[in-house]
């Protein structure tokens, strides 16, 4: 990622700040963290933070404690890296005097109930005037669209995961284990060079294959029945996400219909996806030809998902909440039919909006022609 | 686990419900949602829940989405699951109603701002009296406190690592990279059967073992210096946590004086652990014979932690807030002396604190007597 997508996400953040909003901004979600700041550290629990920022119209602040000063230093060139003594409570109200700031805004999706307690508690001890507003999906709304470097990045992911799924699909034979073949995918990826998996592999084979968020079981696949593959790696902080659903033998006539409408489905979602249009269409699309096709019922969740720095992040395709789709936005097309003790068919492309219509970025070619 | 034992938390967290506290509490925490129910899925991102849970004094509900359904109800019989059909929000007030809540305690450092201010918004709209209260660290501190079946899967689980990390161990020579090490040992613990890592494994050699949360490298290993592993899996939800430095051949004075003096400050440290001591007693004694050591400045973490369905829970034994330890804590002691640009060297024991004292879980024998 170049220095100067950072500085742009600062200085778009920035035009934010204004008179009658937050003169600054407190970001501790770690995706929201890494997106402006470049600090890759995860928090190692729910409940340990790495690090947070406060970034004012003229200052950027990384506060994190010892054990990530050098990395902050390196990787968040932009911001000055503050390493706490103790108790971040007691030392932000003073980091928030050098700010000169009025009103924070923090991340209320994210920030614990205690955490703000806590800090309004302090701040009125100390008879600080400073006021905490909630404020909600700001960064996450400038994630939702995608800069150059950041598609770069996902379309590495994409391709990598693309060419280890080739590798383990030739390998494929019946008897071996869904667990088995989701480990050898993860240890690919860690051969590779993945920053880890973005999600933990579905494997679903038979009957398995009829659950949306099945975990890869002991179960041994067999040659004509599906076997949904959802996957994902993580390289330089993006994700991708890909599902194919493989046979290693010619199924029956109901799994060729059934996989027929899924890929026909998709297809034509794929034909909606460009900017201006509102996010409800694709998965209507999708859902129409589903049901036309008698399988309406067995079609459960949304179309897809944007992914990012997270697998799941704005905007979602789903029939609800419509926001109209943007150019350099990246989302998932993920139709899927599961018939209940039988099996399931899933097919997932992970596509960037260009102004023409979508680039596919998972460029797998396993798909087949029943 | 047996269910006997869920009951028995349920009926120890229900003496805490009474006139004067919440009379109904909502459990969103993923590990105390576990630890009170038996219900083990994980949330896929830290904005998506699996579930949560309503416990008053004669009713235990289970509310998740359809995701779920099937496993909620297999793994937490002794709740009633609710089956949400869309919002959380719009669905919980009438849950309250049936449960014929008045003050509902919340876990307040889990809990985001936005979900709590929902939530009350809510409440108010259709002029509900229930009256939210914060609650904090009541299944925490149960949590701190290990039974009979908790602390078998803890054996358990510190078995299969202590296995794991000799055969790693004598596979080790020099050449072979950090990186390699860990992902060996990782897909080992996946054969083995583990659920997962705990977190993931530390492999530091040479100069990066000074680091205490180094993160495994492309770096060769070599032969006279310190290698430390800090690792541990999860086993039917139970974490191990361990941490053996390694030579693969004797080092020098210096690192055989450094270890001396680590080894002895650990020992001294587990005579100090048994019922009723201070926590920050073991650490202190640690602290003091490091420091007697010359080497003071470079011991900066505390002695050690908790350890349960996380890695990191209650109690923590550091030179900070004392606690009583008591009998069924199962706690880490982790001395280290970290030289900057040298190496490091930290041993880690995790045990259970018994009526006579610790009984070590992480039996893994190798240690040097230099």
């Amino acid at each position: 990622m170049k220095r100067s997508s950072f500085k742009k996400r600062l200085s778009s953040l920035r035009d934010k700040l204004g008179l009658d909003s937050p003169d600054t901004i407190w970001i501790i979600q770690p995706e929201n963290r890494r997106y402006l700041s470049g600090f890759r550290a995860d928090d190692p629990q729910i409940n340990e933070s790495s690090g947070s920022l406060l970034i004012s119209r003229k200052k950027a602040l990384l506060i994190t404690d010892s054990r990530y000063t050098i990395e902050a230093k390196r990787e968040a060139s932009d911001f000055d890296v503050v390493t706490l003594k103790g108790d971040l409570i007691k030392e932000l109200p003073p980091l928030l005097e050098r700010l000169k700031t009025r009103v924070l805004g923090f991340e209320e999706d994210y920030l614990t109930y205690k955490l703000h307690r806590e800090l309004a508690k302090r701040l009125k001890a100390i008879s600080s005037s400073v006021r905490l507003t909630p404020m909600n999906r700001i960064v996450d709304d400038m994630r939702a669209v995608k800069d150059r470097s950041e598609i770069k990045a996902m379309e590495a992911s994409a391709d990598m995961m693309s060419e280890l799924f080739n590798e383990v699909i030739s390998g494929l034979k019946p008897g071996r284990t869904e667990i088995e073949i989701a480990r050898e995918l993860e240890w690919l990826a860690y051969e590779a060079g993945a920053e880890g998996m973005a999600f933990p592999p579905i494997v679903a084979s038979g009957p398995n294959s009829a659950l949306p968020h099945a975990v890869p079981t002991s179960r041994k696949i067999g040659r004509k029945e599906p076997i949904i593959f959802d996957v994902g790696l993580k390289l330089n902080g993006y994700c991708c996400d890909m599902t194919r659903t493989v046979f290693l033998e010619s199924p029956g006539q109901r799994f060729k219909k059934i996989y027929r409408t899924v890929r026909n489905a998709q297809l034509s979602a794929l034909e909606y996806i460009r900017p201006g249009v509102n996010s409800t269409n694709p998965d209507s699309v999708a859902r129409e030809i589903i049901k036309d096709a008698g399988f309406g019922e067995y079609f459960g969740h949304s179309l897809g998902h944007g992914v990012g720095l997270a697998t799941h992040e704005a905007p979602r395709l789903s029939p609800n909440n419509p926001i109209k789709l943007a150019k350099g936005m990246v989302v998932t097309v993920e139709p899927g039919i599961y018939i209940p003790g039988k099996g399931g068919v899933r097919l997932e492309e992970m596509v960037v909006i260009e102004a023409q219509g979508p680039r596919i970025l998972t460029k797998n070619n396993c798909f087949y022609d029943f």
